[in-house]
């Protein structure tokens, strides 16, 4: 099978817009880290060092930085230049891995009643699809996942174990006699778009009247934690144990660090970047493409470098 | 079903205490948000945009606050003025959910030996009930919830999906030899009083010698990690994320915000109010109702903010 | 059955490595709290106010530090004098628990192809264990427990509910054309040492293109993250909510509290102890055995409360 799904340097080369070459010969069927690197695998570098790691390695395959060409020692028939060796890297392992996984149900799972499964999905050990979901195509379910009833799924979603998507969202009402709570309606839904990846054990609360959104190709990690009507743009990355509060925005391409947390009604901006254990208050709006915010509460990184200093050397 | 379950805007008139009056006609069947409002459907307004939004709707009646009163344009007789706008509307959304829903025990549910269930009680797919357990009326278990042995429900608790309740105390004890950890006995138990309801993912840990509780009517959200021997009192609510070290007392009608972090022996007093983030030192007794303390370690909100601006205006 | 587990004190005193002497008659057969204590069970005491808690307890036995003794009004033959009371008094609930649990596999897990089962292997219900996984002997995985293929446990490692073992690594390459992500390749794989345990809903991914590893006697609490290819040493200690991004190393016997962050590249040095909430920085080494780093950034436990008086007292 691997025989089938391998490559010549010569078509890696086409494929990762490298330019043609007098490339070796031979064929390439997995990537692997310079250690355990044969002649059957690529391995990649962007620095100095792991160049001459790779180069040292029985690797079949280099996939190496261009801006690094101009100080390689000799040439190797071995190394492809490229102007994003690590993106390379990653392109050459999902052409490797061929098609996806069969579409499969596994027999432990539970679909509840009126659920739409498109082509190609594979549904894990344990799973719980609730009643009246969508789920698109070549979705990956993997075990004991959790959809709540109505929850809409994209194409090529992928959750890992034990997330829970839709759950009832934290809001309620008081009481101001008893100081008792009574639950504020939770009955919105939960839309997640195509090329989401979601983290093991992640929480996504579904809408309280309206709808929660994670936009397309935004990658969830971990104990992430997303409240009830957020809405989250595309290619959004949020690293493990971060949390959301309910009604937040955060636009397309925004990078947040692990265990951030963001308030209620807040917004982080397209592109701006949450240090990791960044808090942003209830009802801010952090903005600036690029710009990287850090502390509780987040500032500007230069801010709060300054104020770390003054800390010290006073 | 929904004819069965509809009231009049006259009966919500008395069911939320506002003045008898010339109500529209029609009846309520849901809980809405404005955009999604038709004449069978209820909305709330707490100000005055609010209020404009919704006299603009299609809704079939207004909950609105009566201290907008006084300065809306004209009477209108789909708005019915209360004291407490979102609390009549989340009352309004229960009595119009009606009766919870039948008992069931799922399929795939695993109930072990000994196990006493309470009548109406909800349990889920995939969800494990270990040997022992009590579980009172009217409780929902939902999807792959765990209870370990001898886990104690009273009525009417709400556990979501994948919520682990009676995990072992991370209690040890060092070998000063060694240097390898022994688990400490973790032989107790929890007890979850009447009316909690917990979120997706979240732990609680049972007892070591004693007993972890939840007093009646607290609220927690998901991904909460308890403690093994805390004790918190009646209508807590804690945000996502927060952590309470074991051996810890939350009083009753204390609010705990997001990621706060608590430590072992701790005292979070009745009626004091975390901000989202704010760590409490082990052992520290934080108290003073609807005092607001905020920050790591946590200090009184106006300790926190001068704290800040010093560090910003030398 | 405790009749045959039961011990007498002056075995118990052997056990523990106490003193021979003149001890009371009779036979312990569990371990408890004061409060609950009668003639058949054994508790302990590390303060003069415990032992006289002890003391006018029904308790069998008393295990009580030996510092105490000097101080000690009486002799009580029920007292049994040791180095460390609390180690002594979970050795003996071990002793008593006697052999572990016999090996089972419930009916309701689901074990993958090629999977091998260490003699004394307890699989709860709904565990999922992923095919070519390698569990060692006697070990607990409890209730939807989840390991991904190829995860390798040593022995007597405990896995508790709903905890993630093997799950895919957060690495994303980025295509700076379209800003869209496309997962890093993450085929590496996960080994647990022995004797290893591991809390609730805690999440540990696989290594990317290596391995992530769990050294030996290292204990976890509830709800902890750990990135791809982390190396933790042996009997580190981890509470919980804390998480360690991809690539850090923890060394042998560190201690993290609740809520720490860790970023990528970090280093926890041997025997480092972390504060709760503490924040180390991607790339950083935290050095030196039983120093106490504390906050965001980490620093030495001296240096941040300095920092903290500059902010109070200007």
């Amino acid at each position: 099978m691997s025989e089938l799904r391998g490559v010549t340097l010569a078509e890696i080369a086409v494929r990762v817009g490298a330019e043609p070459g007098e490339y070796a010969a031979g064929v390439v069927t997995r990537v692997a880290a310079p250690e355990t690197a044969d002649a059957s695998a690529a391995v990649f570098a962007m620095e100095h060092e792991a160049l001459q790691r790779a180069l040292a390695s029985g690797a079949g395959c280099i996939l190496a930085s261009r801006k690094l060409r101009p100080n390689a020692a000799a040439s190797d028939a071995r190394v492809v230049w490229v102007a994003e060796a690590r993106y390379a890297f990653a392109q050459l392992a999902h052409q490797l891995a061929g098609e996806p996984e069969e579409a499969s149900i596994h027999a432990t799972a539970v679909i509840g009643e009126g659920v739409s499964l498109g082509a190609g999905v594979v549904v894990g050990p344990g799973v719980v699809v609730g009643a009246g979901c969508v789920v698109g195509r070549q979705c990956r379910l993997e075990a004991r996942a959790v959809l709540y009833p109505g929850v809409v799924l994209g194409d090529r979603v992928v959750v890992q174990a034990g997330a829970v998507l839709g759950s009832t969202g934290f809001g309620y009402a008081r009481n101001p006699q008893t100081g008792e709570y009574l639950l504020f309606p939770q009955q919105g839904r939960l839309v997640i778009e195509d090329d989401v990846e979601i983290g093991a054990n992640t929480t996504i609360d579904r809408g309280a009247l309206g709808e929660t959104r994670i936009g397309r190709g935004t990658k969830i990690d971990n104990l992430v934690h997303i409240g009830h009507n957020c809405v989250l743009g595309r290619n959004v990355v949020i690293a493990a144990q971060t949390g959301i509060s309910g009604s937040s925005v955060v636009e397309d391409g925004a990078v947040l660090g692990g265990q951030v947390g963001v308030g209620e009604h807040a917004t982080v901006g397209a592109g701006v970047i949450l240090g990791g254990g960044a808090g942003v208050l209830s009802g801010k709006k952090m903005r600036g493409p690029g710009e990287v915010f850090w502390g509780r509460p987040a500032r500007p990184l230069k801010e709060y470098l300054r104020d770390l200093a003054r800390l010290k050397h006073r």
